[in-house]
């Protein structure tokens, strides 16, 4: 295979990643690594570093032989290494360990790989090339930074429940998480790109860095133009609610539609049916239509209400109007588009085909291939033999101590 | 400066991006790149190559001179150039600046950018080093590579707000959107990981790629364990609403708290002055809580009531267990967090300061300093002189058949 074909099919080939994430946002992150061609190994405990491990059964309903849908699902290919890391003889080998890697990615509370002594100005002296990146909740500064936080803390802190509840009917009890996790997939999506660029620039400097990433400062930045007009015009710039966008009634369920741009206004009148409110003079412009919003709304639900959402559907395809039913995640499934993208691939679990969301960052070439998460401990042997170069009788010395396991 | 400082000022530095993303996802994506260090050309048209412009106004009621909230957030740190793209002349201008660039981002629907002649095919044989980004809704393959989509659309169809309304009350409309551009954020941080990973594997394949990033891929890769739970064991994986997890309410509002962990849990009770509930055999798992759930999480609701949100923080805080208040965005805006982490720093547009979210990548050494938007053209003859170094007559004559502007 030639060095250009090698690269098409694991762009990240070569980098390994000392993966000390555990919870959710860490290891979608070190999970995105990997489905690039990170060589990620996920280091796991004895003991219980902060009071748990990634292999607790969050979700015991849903489970199989020993994975429940949560592990299965962020840590495919991976590998996994158990050391003991409150010991000095375990420290030792996460140091030479991390003599021969790239990165260090953890999500803990700022302080606890101080405490560990696997920092990044620790790590620096063994490895200046050694990138370590952490993702926490409100980042590794400021006066809330050794706050504990989960996604759903984060979502409330940054503003984002409080968003999404103005928009519910009053009196609405704001929901428990907004649909999907978005603060730990944000994170690590944002760690990810971080380490990656961090990667990048030491091809130049020949130098690592520490990368500090807050799962807040990630959605305060998705939070875009809404925070930029209440910190600027102390009003919240609300046209998307009056705008021709979201989900309308129809006859049977909803349709969900994008009308304000001047093109699609365009062919959605020629949809309804309603060519004359082109020229009608309230609505022929876009701040026009803002301006009369409410009213525009509801000449066009009225409309709606008068076919299901199938034929709606057929004939905003015909018109190129940006329409969509409201998929449930069942629909998602069993969508042609999903199988089309390969984005519920299967990996065999212990002889059972599981599926679990693929990956997303289409490259042409790159290997798709999808393994099951490791057993724990499943490839110390191999670490400490391969790249390590550990003896035998080192390593079951260091077994016999539970050093590793 | 030595090499190792200016790649910590900025680790994208000698990266040229030729941006011609428009609407959200795009532009966000872009503006991440250039708060790394890379140099982003906004190429804008004369004509409108699908209907719409940037720099439309789609917040009529929230601008400042000629700058509405959504292009001074998403416009920062780059340059703009105008460029007829659909001339002949214009288009071997864009060929020109191909040469001396590595990247070529778009959020066109797919055929867009073939119809232009500015395609990864015909790009890669000007500069086969050139990476061609392309974020899209559906991505560039399957049965739904053509529709168009926005946002909300991709929201609706990648099973979103199907998943954030099954947490509503039952009748509640589902609301326009999810709080904040899911879909258009997420793709564009998704489409600026995809493009660091070319270029890095680039220094090693020499060669560069195509990029096909869909922001409905993006999404269901979020979906993560939401999806695999429903794709093999058929019913949604539901303890989080269930769990000690997200907002109760208080006295005079909300608390967002999580109790769902061993420690948190212990801690929790103890804040909540009710150690008894430790021994209860009803309770002395994760597995029996998540049980007892509903019943769980009326008894703390009930303790929860007697005091203020205040109260509890101040309570919650000292016994460390993970709580926040329900945000506004003013309390985000106003919040001491936000200011140690620069995440709503200030630049000058035409002689007012306007804030707008900052960089959420903190590398040591990075600048973080905010340039406002550029205008129209503003560096249409820096580019063709400095980096094209085409000669003054050339640059009258294109200028003249408004092939540039």
């Amino acid at each position: 295979m030639s060095q250009h074909e090698s690269f098409r099919k694991r762009p990240l080939a070569g980098v390994r990643v000392l993966d000390c994430t555990w919870a959710t946002g860490g290891p979608y992150g070190s999970l995105l690594l990997a489905f690039l061609g990170a060589e990620v190994i996920k280091i796991e405990t004895p003991h219980n570093v902060t009071g748990v491990t990634t292999r607790q059964m969050l979700f015991p309903r849903h489970t199989h032989k020993g994975g429940d849908v949560h592990f299965l699902t962020y840590n495919r290919n991976k590998k996994s290494m158990v050391i003991d890391l409150r010991s000095d003889q375990g420290r030792e080998v996460f140091y030479d360990l991390v003599k021969e890697s790239d990165v260090v990615f953890d999500n803990f509370r700022p302080g606890v790989m101080n405490r560990l002594r696997i920092d990044y100005e620790t790590l620096r002296k063994i490895n200046p090339r050694i990138i370590c990146c952490s993702l926490s909740g409100y980042g590794a500064t400021g006066p809330d930074k050794g706050k504990a936080a989960f996604d759903t803390i984060i979502e409330a802190s940054s503003g984002i429940t409080s968003l999404l509840s103005q928009l519910l009917p009053a009196g609405t009890v704001p929901p428990c998480y907004p649909g999907i996790s978005w603060a730990d997939h944000v994170g690590g999506l944002g760690a990810a790109l971080a380490i990656v660029v961090a990667l990048y620039a030491r091809e130049f400097s020949g130098v690592g860095q520490r990368l500090d990433v807050g799962m807040q400062d990630m959605l305060i930045s998705m939070s875009g133009y809404t925070l930029t007009a209440v910190a600027n015009f102390k009003t919240w710039a609300d046209p998307l609610p009056k705008m021709l966008w979201g989900p309308f009634k129809t006859k049977d369920d909803y349709v969900v539609l994008c009308g304000h741009r001047e093109g699609m206004w365009r062919r959605l009148c020629k949809g309804l049916g309603h060519v004359e409110w082109l020229t009608d003079p309230r609505l022929d412009s876009h701040s026009k239509r803002i301006e009369h919003g409410e009213e525009l709304r509801s000449m066009v639900e009225k409309v709606l209400l008068t076919k299901t959402t199938r034929q709606w559907l057929e004939i905003f395809t015909e018109k190129d109007v940006p329409a969509t039913a409201i998929n449930s995640v069942e629909d998602v499934i069993n969508s042609p588009q999903t199988s089309a993208r390969n984005m519920l691939p299967g990996f065999d679990h212990k002889g059972k085909e599981i599926l679990a969301p693929g990956n997303p960052f289409k490259m042409s070439g790159l290997d798709e291939t999808f393994q099951a998460p490791p057993d724990l401990g499943e490839h110390t042997e191999e670490i400490l033999l391969e790249i390590l170069k550990y003896s035998s009788e080192k390593i079951a010395e260091l077994r016999k101590g539970n050093i590793v396991a």
